[in-house]
């Protein structure tokens, strides 16, 4: 029954990148979710090595994106960074590559809505010659200023449409979601973008806008809800867990991973324990 | 050219009403925006007669709502007391009662959702026939879960739509709905709804989820664009400056109504200092 779960690393970030793997193989999780600073501590190829002879599937690599800049200089690094995160992603064998697309900044957010699309168009092409698919991930609206001007799912999908729906799909996260009215017309509108799904629950009241994120169970969030919304639209991947918070990072990992296990399957699959 | 300025209460929250009161006619600012717990230290009558002789209009009394409880006691106690906010707003010769209508608590979302509208239902009528309009408040996402399930203007307004339009309004505060893609349509939509329009900036990075409003041009919000909404949909009403910020509250009262008058001329109408 955990057969979808995929630990996303930034859930045990205590963990290096070998340590995490180790620790999703004697947990019996068969996948894993990674970030690109924790990859470069080794090397993509490392990396790679390492979670093939663990026999993990990599659910997804975090992140490429950031397209909101108005310096011309700033905006080519950033190009050339995108790149290499689609190569790392190629290199781990895994297919998906999520996007954050950056806040509004100093520039009016017509504009930096503008430049996300811009550059989406710049490397979906890119992406797909190396097997790789960008996944939008839409952020919830209290991002918008400083992290991503994509913060709904149905703003997500008008941006991927333009696009292949194998090039360019979505990442749908509970915690940036949950919220929203549409949020079940807009998962079943995006049937054959669904690219991943990351839970995690929302804390009551929220402790902090970056870190403000608990265990499945810690808050008002209807898992089976949306998950049930993400199988109707025809998605069977894995399912991330990705929990930024304090508390749950300074635990040690094995015990973060038994409680995500467990609460993987009461709250998300629905199962009593 | 600050005509349709008004000072909403919490800005000065330092201030008794007496001294806000005084403060805006000091200013030459016409009118406030008041809250409950402030008329309740002097009562009602002893409110209204405070602003009536010093010649300000009440742009709105802030505030009823909170529709979402489970449990049948509380309902009914809530029930009372938003027809006293009815009641107050009334003898204050106000027509606008703003509502806050409640976070999910441990309710699933969708009967929160549904309890918003059967409060208002039972409110509207009430409210109608002492002169009072409602004015639903969608309030930012990052407030679901503990203080509003009205989360969206396009929200507000499918709720509000189910009544008349002198009877059911919305208010439409920047803070709430700068980030939402649909805003100028749904501001377009809200044409013969729009029962007022609040002002403030969002500070970056957002230092507290409740108290993290800024003085307009402190943030990214891009107020004209915003006004000419509001104009276009045929809004003429006052326009509240309403900043929750401890620092702001630390301030001497006409320090922050001086800042209030010149920030609203610079950012809300646009004008060259």
């Amino acid at each position: 029954m955990l057969d979808r779960l995929s630990l996303n690393q930034i859930t045990t970030q205590g963990w290096s990148l070998r340590e995490a793997v180790d620790g999703c193989a004697r947990a019996g999780i068969t996948f894993i979710g990674l970030w690109r600073d924790r990859i470069a501590e080794i090397g993509p190829d490392a990396a790679a090595a390492l979670v093939r002879d663990a026999g993990l599937g990599v659910s997804s690599v975090c992140r490429g994106g950031f397209f909101v800049t108005a310096d011309p200089a700033e905006r080519a690094r950033r190009r050339a960074d995108n790149r290499r995160a689609v190569d790392e992603t190629a290199a781990l064998g895994a297919d998906t590559l999520v996007l954050v697309c950056g806040g509004q900044g100093d520039l009016p957010l017509a504009t930096a809505r503008d430049m996300v699309s811009d550059g989406i168009a710049d490397l979906a092409g890119y992406a797909a010659t190396h097997g790789v698919r960008l996944a939008i991930e839409p952020m919830h609206p209290m991002y918008c200023a400083d992290r991503s001007v994509i913060v709904t799912l149905s703003q997500a999908l008008d941006v991927a449409e333009a696009f292949p729906q194998e090039q360019v799909g979505v990442v749908i996260d509970t915690f940036h979601v949950w919220w929203d009215p549409q949020v079940q017309a807009q998962i079943a509108r995006a049937a054959g973008r669904i690219a991943g799904f990351q839970v995690c629950d929302w804390l009551v009241p929220l402790p902090d806008v970056l870190l403000g994120r608990g265990l499945m169970g810690d808050g008002p969030i209807d898992f089976p809800d949306l998950l049930g919304a993400v199988d109707a639209a025809g998605y069977d991947g894995p399912i991330e867990v990705e929990i930024f918070n304090r508390a749950i990072w300074d635990r040690p990992g094995d015990e973060v991973v038994a409680a995500v296990k467990e609460r993987f399957a009461r709250h998300v699959l629905g199962r009593r324990p």
